[in-house]
């Protein structure tokens, strides 16, 4: 009988006749109909591919960043469509081609986009790995290297955060949700009964953040059941700092509406300006009024890793809970997103676990308390401390911290280069790697501050990016903030990166934006 | 002047001389310090040890499924600290055979113990590729390529659902996390001011889902501020499904209580059981009540591929959400979830959204209606679609299909073994791939069924388990359940796995059972 399922990889066939059919449902059973060891010359094929067009030409400077082409452009250029039939291997190798050829290249050395960029070897490696092993990180049973690794590099990062009594912790799938992590460990931590009651049997609950912290922290009190408007948002100054007075005043404003503060969630590296709250402040106020203290450092935490410059989250260290990733400034590739709690009375697991009897069984024949997942608010989870922890090998600790004062100097240089070039003016004098500036082309430079003169220099920066998108030169940030109109956030990180690269940001800018 | 960071990847010292140094805060300044067209070999060296271990050997059905060591030995195997000073190449490629070597083996041909499993050579290539170019899904400008192969596979998703109107979707990083979704989404669209309010200005909600649902319903309940308790947990019948009469009950009873019933979480294809819900009765109830009805088909929804069992779900066509899982029967590696809406009018977008300027910027010059990540709870987002899409290119939806037919007679082929050889008894007839059958040693035999002969079977499948995975030979998983006794669970996706791999776990099972 004709086996049923012929669409399968090479080899199925020949296989089939090996072994004695059996029909079942009209399906003919017998031996594998995908044979790996066949499908092995697609996967050479395909990585030939990847390491010379995802890897090699992607991270070449002398290569675009970019081929802009529209989303009606690019539907066309990519035929989407999913058939009936399959396709052959040529065909789907030309199809990774396209794909890798229409993405913007995160790795190359002039993107500049994002809170991340840059390659690294070590850690993509790791991620090979992982994605060839395809493990899931609930039990040790199922990922026992995953589990390890992921508690070396908690246990680790603890350390740099200066709890010395320890702490737990737990990888995430983003800065975001850890945020959400720290909302309900705060809330939970003061109301256990809330995981069982909900917050319709609770007081209205208060949180505080600042003006320029993560919008995630918006989300996550909405997700979380909070309310947005249940955040109150303390101002802060000039550049970009929490005001701690201002925090007391509107604990005092919350309490004396009725309302329960219960967290506070302070910024070590805000989004736009890179401003870092100012934690030992912001720890005192958390401690007069029972507050737990969460800090975001996802993108600031990590200044820990150099000597120089972690004195920027001085007082880290009285935080109840952190957030950090090192998907971002240490490039362990997305995502890699560390939640700590300083708590030590297993937290994690007493507020989100649910004992489910099919996985966390407790009549195994190994120390379970290295069944981990039940800390988790998801069930299957990617090892995404492994990576890291395979880069922080390669490159030790020594190697994490040159490349963290590498960008800081590489960000100050450009400061200095903005500051001496006619037409680009800073925002304001960057503490980390953003670094905020405007281009003022010549038309409008002899025009005075002014509401027509703002409005003017706010349609610079798209415009410019829009030419070097097109162009595919350079990916570089911008956002009006609060009063100020479009600047452009320039955000540097990998140590691909040359000096050249930060001159050729502002020659291109100037280059693009001239005539405007 | 000596660069100061000469612990990165091989080249720099001799890169650096090429360019004109400048000293910043003490840091030397002048071209990239890291050359990744150097570090290429090490990157080939390293996929070739993939290839050959974490490929081919790891899928091979000769080799082991996993090498046990316990966590304390594994420790020690592996050498796990991390230093101030890197190592060398060699070392981390030594390391990188290690972390394969003692991890577990989900793509080999005899791992059966999770609700995953095997590997897709066209699935990982589409992982290698995301992984090397690194993307981030918020907007287009940085993620053409996987935004709109996102919407194209959630438009095929939906049409499979048997949305006539169309629908919308996200990729969320687990079902857990697409069962938060639909709790936020629900309330959300009964009470909108729930996302600025909270629930403490709410009535109390109530939500409705089967004992047999997955543990995830009750995080969402606990994270989302719902409480567990407030979770009302519908008995199901001998296999498995809901009971619809007595969720009508239930319902009943919250508001006699003067709670608010808002949803119902279906399930389709439960956990252990494989049970799939009385969708249609289910869909009556909702209606009737106007409750928002979610299916959770992570694990089922692949049947939907199928045109010989998508009446399991009969009836899904009338929820309102649907989380389903193509990482789990369908292969398209971990992870990959899809939560979908019927809704029309971009709840999604609504209930999530903070707009953040930095990042959706409205002054674009392309259409922003592309930038999607507003839509997400996640701020960066891996673009877990795209492995899918291209799976989907090279197999076809027949090919799915065949797949899914497959593995459904491969179950009720290992079902009518089990039910010719002695010692093993069915726990009930599968509607799915979940066989859940107990094994019975001789010993034991001749008991009568009784407190006393539960009590010893009860003890059989941890020690089989046990010795199975000190052999290596298979991992399957075991649970008790409900009122019944440790049983086994044995789930059959893969087409690497043959008819002799279901021969050969009740032989195995059999002999290392039966002298207990």
């Amino acid at each position: 009988m004709a086996p049923t399922n012929t669409n399968e990889c090479q080899g199925s066939a020949e296989l089939q006749v090996k072994r004695a059919p059996v029909v079942v449902d009209g399906v003919t059973l017998n031996g594998p109909t995908l044979d790996i060891q066949e499908a092995e010359g697609f996967l050479r094929d395909a990585m030939f591919i990847i390491m010379e067009e995802a890897v090699r030409k992607a991270t070449d400077v002398k290569e675009k960043v970019c081929e802009w082409h529209s989303p009606e452009q690019l539907k066309e250029l990519l035929d989407l469509d999913l058939r009936e039939g399959g396709e052959a291997h040529p065909q789907i190798l030309q199809r990774c081609r396209d794909a890798i050829r229409y993405s913007v290249k995160t790795g190359h050395p002039r993107f500049f986009n994002q809170l991340y960029a840059g390659l690294d070897p070590y850690s993509l490696v790791g991620r090979f790995i992982t994605e060839a092993l395809n493990p899931s990180l609930y039990t040790y049973e199922v990922a026992p290297v995953f589990v390890l690794t992921e508690e070396v590099v908690l246990k680790k990062m603890v350390e740099l955060l200066g709890w010395t009594e320890g702490g737990d912790g737990i990888f995430s799938p983003g800065g975001s949700v850890s945020n959400m992590y720290a909302v309900n460990v705060a809330r939970f931590q003061r109301f256990p009964e809330v995981k069982e009651l909900g917050l319709s049997a609770m007081p209205r609950l208060v949180m505080f953040t600042s003006q320029e912290c993560h919008y995630s922290v918006a989300k996550a009190a909405a997700f979380l059941g909070i309310g947005t408007k249940n955040v109150y948002v303390i101002p802060s100054d000039k550049r970009g700092k929490m005001i701690p007075a201002e925090l007391e005043k509107q604990v005092q404003k919350a309490k004396v509406e009725g309302a329960l503060p219960f967290m506070v969630s302070a910024t070590a590296g805000t989004t736009v300006l890179g401003a870092f709250d100012p934690l030992e402040d912001i720890a005192d106020i958390c401690e007069r009024h029972s507050l737990w203290m969460h800090v975001d450092a996802c993108w600031g935490g990590a200044a820990l890793m150099s000597s120089k410059h972690k004195h920027l989250l001085q007082g880290i260290q009285r935080a109840n809970s952190v957030a950090w990733n090192p998907h971002k400034m240490l490039m362990a590739g997305l995502q890699c997103c560390a939640f700590m709690v300083r708590d030590q009375t297993n937290i994690l697991q007493q507020c989100h676990s649910a004992k489910a009897s099919y996985l966390f069984q407790q009549d195994k024949f190994y120390d379970v308390s290295y069944d981990t997942g039940d800390k988790s608010i998801q069930c299957s989870r990617k090892p995404d401390a492994f990576k890291f922890w395979l880069m922080w090998k390669a490159l030790g600790t020594k190697g994490l911290e040159a490349r963290v004062d590498r960008a800081l100097a590489m960000a100050r240089y450009l400061t200095e280069e903005i500051k001496k070039r006619e037409g680009f003016r800073l925002v304001m004098e960057p503490e980390y790697t953003n670094v905020c500036f405007w281009y003022i082309p010549a038309s409008l430079r002899s025009m005075s501050d002014g509401p027509e003169f703002w409005g003017k220099v706010h349609a610079v920066a798209p415009l410019v990016k829009e030419l070097m998108m097109k162009k595919g030169s350079i990916l570089v940030g911008y956002q009006p903030h609060g009063d100020k109109v479009n600047f452009f956030r320039q955000i540097t990180i990998s140590p691909q990166v040359s000096r050249e690269d930060m001159d050729f940001l502002l020659d291109e800018i100037q280059s693009l934006g001239k005539d405007l």
